[in-house]
């Protein structure tokens, strides 16, 4: 097919098919969704791609992308000082800032995993360690995914931790892992069987008759 | 939830929201993955935004968007000059393209539909009857959507073509609808009812026995 297109189309259209889950179709419905728009809009849109990482840092305490070091969480002095939850990446602590969590991050920056070639050097968890000696963290929950990687992720960790308790490098931190289970409003009926397996394995009593 | 994001990454987030098809959810992961591209690239994504409408006219023929007037599809002898598809968007040019049409086009600007405030004066229907009476077309295809405001504006361009051909405006123009059917490689089994009884009026012998 000859081009008659545009060059301003087609390259728009390439790169926006270079974005994880645009293909090229979508691409070429949202740049004539673009060519709608007014000059003005796509100047800001320029902008806005021209100046997203302008003034951004990463935190040197928690490695949350951010405008200031440290970060304005971990500025809060009004959160719990003691709880940290560890995470693989910036997305998952929006997530739960959703869910009210009150107190400390700290971003990995990806998964161990061997087939991608990210080793536990690759992430931040040397820095990790290092912060929790220096700190009042008394409880860490990592809170990385629940695929195999995230798993495997977690599972270092925990080694590494217990591992400096036991070298006495590390002292009274509590290590947990974020629950598996039904997720809420989940039908048990459609419940994958590993879900279910670690719903099992989690069960608990009542707290109010605990 | 307070605004622990950096600014640039909320602008970035909620700009991109307003995209079709990209919600809040997706509009955060894709600027997550923005972050993570070098700022070259950034900076040619944003230039593309600038520059997309940019020496950019509306070809004054066919009103495909172009970098000339006329654009190449209508400086090309080499195509049909008796044969226009009428569409809808300039899309659909592109679909057309692909399925290797060889003559001209006619893009209306979208369908009418008294929903979207959308008359039959805001298309380009007027300049498509002028550019049949100065023009040298035999056929005219209406390859609008099949959908009720397609066939709509469908029957409404027949309408005036026939009317402008009674009263002597136009002659000698035969005046198309693109074929309603199974889509090829459709199952007879899932089309549904509306395809079903379209694709049966339109039945044809096959051409070596016509």
């Amino acid at each position: 097919m000859k081009n008659i297109l545009p060059r301003s189309v087609e390259a728009m259209s390439a790169l926006l098919s270079t974005l994880p889950s645009i293909g090229p179709k979508t691409a070429n419905r949202l740049t004539f969704f673009l060519l709608g728009r007014q000059e003005g809009e796509l100047d800001e849109f320029g902008q806005a791609f021209i100046n997203l990482k302008k003034n951004l840092v990463t935190c040197s305490k928690c490695f949350l992308i951010s405008e200031t070091d440290p970060c304005i969480i971990c500025q809060d002095k009004s959160r719990e000082q003691d709880k940290l939850v560890v995470v693989e990446e910036p997305l998952d602590v929006l997530a739960m800032e959703k869910a009210h969590w009150t107190g400390l991050y700290h971003v990995l920056g990806g998964q161990i995993s061997p087939i991608n070639n990210v080793s536990p050097d690759d992430l931040k968890i040397k820095e990790l360690l290092m912060r929790l000696e220096s700190g009042n963290i008394r409880e860490v929950i990592l809170a990385t995914d629940t695929v195999l990687e995230g798993e495997a992720t977690a599972l270092y960790i925990d080694e590494q931790v217990n591992k400096a308790q036991k070298e006495g490098k590390l002292k009274g931190i509590k290590i947990t892992r974020i629950a598996r289970g039904l997720p809420v409003g989940g039908d048990l009926e459609y419940a994958d069987e590993l879900t279910l397996a670690r719903a099992l394995e989690g069960r608990r009593t009542y707290s109010n008759r605990d």
